[in-house]
């Protein structure tokens, strides 16, 4: 059983459908400074630091209260000097965020831009790195939610190490489903958060960083709530959060990574995203639905699909008639097109992806809609 | 019955004791972006500005993702401009906490400090400020955590608008439980959390400004996660978060305040805080031990106890049997005295108190301190 309500199945870019020990083990409560809970803090940085691949200490995790944007705005202001100068690679609204976090933290920056069905190039980033050479930092999405486009993050790593700056990688869509190793992916910082591929609920972001450039961080932070540096430091002096924790979303958390193992990890976790992702697309183009991305350029995440060229399609009728039928679905964020999204990620199987389908086809013969 | 499992009873001040009806809401997944999702937002906002005395639409309650020092550092980086210049009233771990902010935030201030046991003095800041006419803003702590002790917030805050200056409170420990309205109490702004004396669990906080003071608050803030102007500004045009929201917590916060409004209210509830710190400190008086604080200085929330002057007695030990039969405590965080604390606020009824006073004797004998 998924859910004691018969709340709708979430085909969202998250808050995400959670299975139902998940969200079970929230009804506890914890003191935050008790042993138990400091244990589980414990576990769960461990959880996510062996889920990035770290080996030998090279990176460690730092929880942090809030959302994901929350953590990425932490490692923009704790792990880049004040007179660092920072290259974001935009293509969608998640890109965008990171350069208003510099604006707002002063950090000196400049994007380089691509469209939202387009990736960033290894060529042209070398070729960018290479004429400015006072850029420190480079700050990447690995799967850029606006659209579901998966970006070359091992390749723009590479580039950005030959240079010799610094990757913080926004991973927030991807974390826990597809391959990123801070073995394989040389990087200043992953950043991620509970509430996506780990299946966890939302309430808590994550930022795993080199372990010396956390040490060498103290007095970049331009905030105390989202300072790293000062986190990361309360964690290895006494294992506790500086401040008041979400306890039961940490519980949850923890328990979502202790299924994310049982279910064999980043791979298999990424293998039934994929074949969720098969069979919504496959499903959705039988009925006429057109994909935004070519396939190659699809993240197993997250589809944006082209509104259906029909009079009487109206988003918000279309998407209260699915909800009726059980699934919550997603605007589109795209600047150019008119579209909706449909995740396929979270507590969500080949079975609960068919009925997806079939459900839109119900609602298009309710609308009067043929494609 | 109060726990699923058998939880030990926190008294802390918070993450506290929660109902088991709060808890159980969380067992739901909610789509953030989903209308029902958005109506819960919306009732609970209105609920906290009710709470808050909030009339006409002089105020609005700006939620935020993370815990109270989230949106104390939100309140002030975005409701104090950026030339302002703030005094902190300090009497506490809470009022330094407040000019660290400041500082992070690079908004120039002075504190007016007294000792921990000691209020801040109405006279004494009526001539600091008519003495420092370039004060813009004072921040005050009304419940300090750090010793239990109640600020005098009324007479605070009519020497402050005499002033013509802003007040900010924070009113972490108090909201909800002690009467505090902005129609009686002029303030720029109220600042608490979901897990206090509303008994909702962490991961909320909350900041209930003025209105006009909200519209005029953009550009002030040094933080994108952090900038209640923005915040306040999404709520208002759409009635969604910015950012994921932590749909289950804010769930809890639905039900705890609906649970708040059923026990009758602020008055209500304050009455069943003060019974249980008065079955608290008696009970703990009969065995021997000694408050901090004098009484008349002591708010309903928490009880700071000097340790115990017995060879015996070692606060580890003193802790975990407690836990062991049910209660966990908290440590001191006083700066000159060896202390703990004991909490009487959450969903803890007399006969908890009372439980809870013939534990710590059963612990004292265990330990064989005869005090």
């Amino acid at each position: 059983m998924r859910n004691l309500q018969n709340d709708p199945l979430l085909l969202t870019p998250g808050p995400l459908t959670t299975s139902e020990s998940v969200k079970k083990v929230m009804v506890q409560d914890w003191g935050s400074r008790d042993p138990e809970f400091i244990a589980m803090t414990a576990r769960v940085r461990i959880g996510v630091e062996d889920i990035a691949g770290v080996a030998d200490g090279s990176h460690s995790c730092v929880l942090l209260q809030g959302s994901g944007t929350f953590a990425v705005e932490a490692a923009i202001t704790s792990l880049i000097p004040r007179d660092g100068r920072v290259l974001v690679l935009v293509n969608g609204a998640y890109g965008h965020r990171i350069s208003r976090v510099c604006e707002y933290h002063g950090r000196e920056h400049v994007s380089l831009e691509t469209d939202e069905d387009m990736p960033p190039d290894a060529a042209e980033l070398a070729a960018f790195l290479a004429s400015n050479g006072d850029i420190t930092h480079v700050v990447a999405v690995h799967c850029e939610t606006t659209s579901g486009i998966l970006n070359p993050i091992t390749e723009i790593a590479e580039v950005v190490q030959d240079h010799e700056c610094h990757l913080i990688i926004d991973a927030m869509s991807s974390f826990g489903a597809l391959t990123l190793s801070v073995r394989d992916v040389p990087c200043l910082a992953i950043v991620a958060s509970s509430n996506k591929c780990l299946e966890g609920v939302p309430g808590i972001g994550f930022v795993v960083a080199e372990r010396g450039a956390l040490q060498k961080a103290k007095g970049n932070a331009n905030s105390l709530a989202l300072d790293i540096h000062a986190q990361w430091a309360g964690f290895e002096s006494n294992g506790q959060w500086r401040f008041t924790p979400p306890t039961q979303v940490l519980a949850a958390l923890d328990q979502a990574i202790s299924e994310h193992k049982k279910e064999g990890g980043v791979g298999a976790r990424g293998r039934r995203y994929a074949a969720n992702c098969r069979i919504l697309i496959e499903g959705m183009r039988r009925l006429g639905f057109q994909t935004y991305l070519s396939d190659n350029l699809q993240a197993p995440v997250i589809v944006t699909f082209h509104w259906p060229p029909h009079p009487n399609f109206e988003f918000g009728e279309f998407y209260g008639r699915l909800k009726d039928k059980g699934f919550a679905i997603y605007p589109g964020k795209l600047t150019k097109a008119d579209s909706f999204r449909m995740g396929c990620i979270g507590h969500l199987f080949e079975d609960d992806m068919k009925a997806a389908v079939e459900a839109v086809r119900d609602v298009l013969a309710e609308m009067e809609i043929s494609l």
